[in-house]
């Protein structure tokens, strides 16, 4: 799993990461203790403080490296020179996809935000307008165009991101268990709301 | 709150429910134990078990009466004999809106099944199937009519329930904290969804 850096970025905080969603994603933040999580790693809770100084701080870094790799995934999809809606269709198949191939991460990213500190769920938060901006640079762009059919952009990009974010709630299911093949439906499932 | 009635149905059920929301929507279901549910009612825990024999018990409870009453807002929101695309707008609008308007519960409801014995989640998930189902029929019935342009009936059901299922995940934002305006703006997505 590749989902780029962050801080206590060493492999052994790499490990210490990875236990901690497991634990995060099993029992809920709340539930899981630092204790809990070393043991997944046969390590003392000690030995995780000089990587993390705690569990919130432990979160923090979870949902930093997350939310960058969705920044990054959906701004390395996006073409600026390539037709609107070959844009919005990129875009959106590469975060539908992202949430379903890491949707053990994203639950966790995504249902425990409440649980950092004001100062980091500030920092998260700003990421994560920095990801809609993504989407919604591109739907404004195709409805001044005139590509677009769009009365309300905010309600067709909230819808998008909507959709992409609670793939990682349900996936996989019986009928999507590729997350490429879902990032391909719901590139299409975009092309509906914008024509 | 009318959200139904379900097993333990007594005043003194309905507070042990409501406290027991509360305590699951701030620290998970696996961080919250049956005295500090009780705690918060001046109860002691042993008062609970008359009602709710464990606190799985509880958040079946929970569950299934969150489903009920989901399932119930959706078919009464159905009138089969009017046209096909006000079935479906008049149908997700009830869906958003239910999911705005209860949006504590819809979270635990939603985020906290991996924690009920199999048998219960046998229940609740056939359940769901139901609610999905009444959104399926539409969709199908507009197919087979040729008033509805889809492809993939699967894809689009799936859609426009994760869209709705999504909404006590966000809600209130900045730009939608009413949940009758919310549910109007989700219907209008909808019928983009299918044309």
């Amino acid at each position: 799993m590749t989902t780029g850096t962050t801080v206590g970025d060493s492999a052994a905080a790499d490990r210490i990461r990875r236990a901690a969603i497991e634990a995060f994603a099993e029992s809920g933040y709340a539930g899981s203790s630092t204790r809990q999580i070393t043991k997944r790693l046969n390590m003392s809770a000690t030995a995780m403080y000089p990587h993390f100084r705690s569990k919130e701080d432990l979160l923090y870094a979870i949902a930093l490296d997350g939310h960058r790799a969705v920044l990054a995934a959906l701004r390395d999809a996006d073409d600026p020179a390539s037709p609107v809606l070959d844009r919005l269709t990129s875009v959106v198949s590469a975060f539908a996809t992202w949430q379903a191939e890491f949707h053990q991460l994203a639950r966790v990213v995504q249902y425990e935000l409440a649980a950092l500190t004001p100062v980091h769920y500030r920092t998260i938060t700003a990421m994560r307008r920095d990801t809609v901006a993504v989407v919604a640079a591109i739907v404004q762009a195709g409805k001044d165009s005139g590509e677009f059919s769009v009365d309300d952009v905010d309600d067709v990009v909230l819808a998008i991101s909507s959709l992409c974010v609670d793939v990682c709630r349900w996936f996989p299911s019986k009928i999507h268990d590729d997350p490429r093949r879902l990032g391909a439906a719901y590139g299409r499932i975009a092309q509906r709301l914008v024509r």
